[in-house]
């Protein structure tokens, strides 16, 4: 038996949203997971990707044996119902960038607890499911998007559940992602953020994730400019990404330009903007990277709404 | 000429939105500003409370002269137009308990602002109002609702002008103070908060105040129960009300109790509440605190939607 399932990259954060918001981009990796039938083999992982060279070479250096995020996922949920994996193949067909923010690696922990789940007859729901995605994660406004698709908030409970909602966003606010060929490591990131921040900081982005959530059901460009702000993971980060400050700065007083945040833990940029505000956003951005020898994949992005199928 | 300007009390922080949410309630302070006739007299202000045995002992103690925030809230009106505050006569007839987290302070700010502009012909807008009494108060969450009226979200920007959003609190959720009979100064109150906050609090407010805004637009009940938890300041003033904790800790698996919550600074409590969850809730309440022997006060609140109002 072979289950192939398709989950589609992610943005999370989204600004004041740290370990929060997340969104759904129509860029898909496709896990695949086999029996084999070659009894004692254990579980094989492939990675596959026809997608650019400079993640070609990165693909060398991810595990693809136990230690893989691949592999402790399905093991989970083998565990979950007193089984361990036995003969496995597993292939990943990358098409997502690696360790730029764009949720690559909560894709193909999606991807495989999917297929695995469905290799076993379903023993974990949906909700079972995105518990166990956040936990390997550890925060789930990657995995969230990624099972569910379109934009959400999520936050983990105490009891390990994970509570989301997805939020109406308004088709008139597009979504560019600009990938540049600078790689950042997630581990990296995480570890400029300090244990303990100003309390006026955390009522700064507590206040502006409040107004980000009204501004997407009132459609409030206005308020979504404001509301695109942060002070818990951005300015941390901002030595890690070269021309984020000049950038950030440039686009605040662009008409028609809601905000420009970092994807994840970065390297990728998002734009929001609305009529058109994107294009001369994009120049600014490709400007500046330029003037650093930076270069930069432009992505303008529908919201995947779909979320992870099962394409076989 | 004599204006009377009526402000109502209003309720901040509602639970996760520490210095960002608040609602206003159908109690009434009325500030009352007339030119006198004596020229030199200087400015006068004269409290009046009918309201209670406690307050009246406490009306005693508020300073009336040029320390008082009445005083600085005029003088801070007639200042930015190159004025100063002469011959003016204030009272205030206070119907708001004080010192109780309700809000009395802001309604007379409020109050004696809208009062004085008017005097003074509307120099000042309501923007520019509602930017002078949250500069006086410190942040905007009491301030914005006595003005305005109605629920809302409210941050100062980095310009001192206020950002506010009013939101469509669904008139199925019952709003009960629980006014007990202990007072608790906000300088105290504000005391015990610390500097610096972990991370995970400031990501656990900020997943709250999200949820919260969404939960009312939505009319969520289930969401609303999730959001109304708070990490920022609620923790940390546990010790100063009595019987907190315990409250808190029996409201949490009651059906039909959406949350209970400090008001502003205490010692005030707020449940909110649906269907016939609010006289259970309140039982609870009652019966905790006359163990401890605090007396208490109970008022089923409808929202107050228009804020002050010039009455004369």
């Amino acid at each position: 038996m072979k289950v192939s399932v398709k989950v589609p990259a992610t943005s999370a954060n989204l600004g004041p949203g740290f370990d929060t918001m997340g969104m759904a981009f129509p860029l898909y990796n496709t896990v695949t997971i086999e029996e084999t039938v070659m009894p004692g083999s254990g579980v094989l992982i492939e990675l596959v990707s026809d997608f650019d060279y400079r993640d070609k070479a990165l693909l060398e250096h991810v595990p693809v044996d136990e230690n893989s995020i691949i592999y402790k996922a399905v093991e989970l949920l083998y565990n979950s119902i007193g089984q361990t994996p036995a003969e496995l193949k597993i292939t990943v067909d990358s098409k997502i960038p690696m360790t730029r923010g764009l949720g690559s690696s909560s894709s193909v922990i999606v991807g495989a607890l999917i297929a695995a789940n469905e290799l076993l007859g379903r023993p974990a729901d949906e909700a079972a499911l995105l518990s166990i995605a956040a936990e390997i994660e550890g925060h789930p406004d990657n995995v969230a998007p990624a099972i569910l698709g379109g934009v959400l908030m999520a936050s983990i409970q105490e009891d390990a559940s994970v509570v989301y909602k997805k939020l109406p966003w308004p088709e008139e606010w597009k979504v560019t992602a600009c990938v540049p060929d600078f790689e950042l490591s997630t581990e990296i990131a995480r570890s400029v953020l300090p244990k303990e921040v100003p309390m006026k900081d955390a009522i700064f982005n507590a206040q502006r994730t409040a107004m980000f959530v009204d501004a997407i059901h009132t459609k409030d460009s206005a308020l979504m400019k404001l509301a695109l702000q942060d002070k818990l993971h951005q300015p941390y980060r901002m030595n890690l990404m070269p021309g984020l400050d000049k950038i950030m700065e440039q686009l605040k007083y662009e008409e028609n330009v809601l905000g420009c945040v970092v994807s994840g833990a970065g390297s990728t940029i998002l734009l929001i903007t609305e009529n058109n505000g994107a294009e001369k956003a994009k120049a600014i951005v490709k400007n500046i990277w330029h003037d650093l020898n930076v270069k930069v994949d432009m992505y303008d992005f529908p919201i995947d709404i779909n979320g992870a199928q099962i394409i076989s």
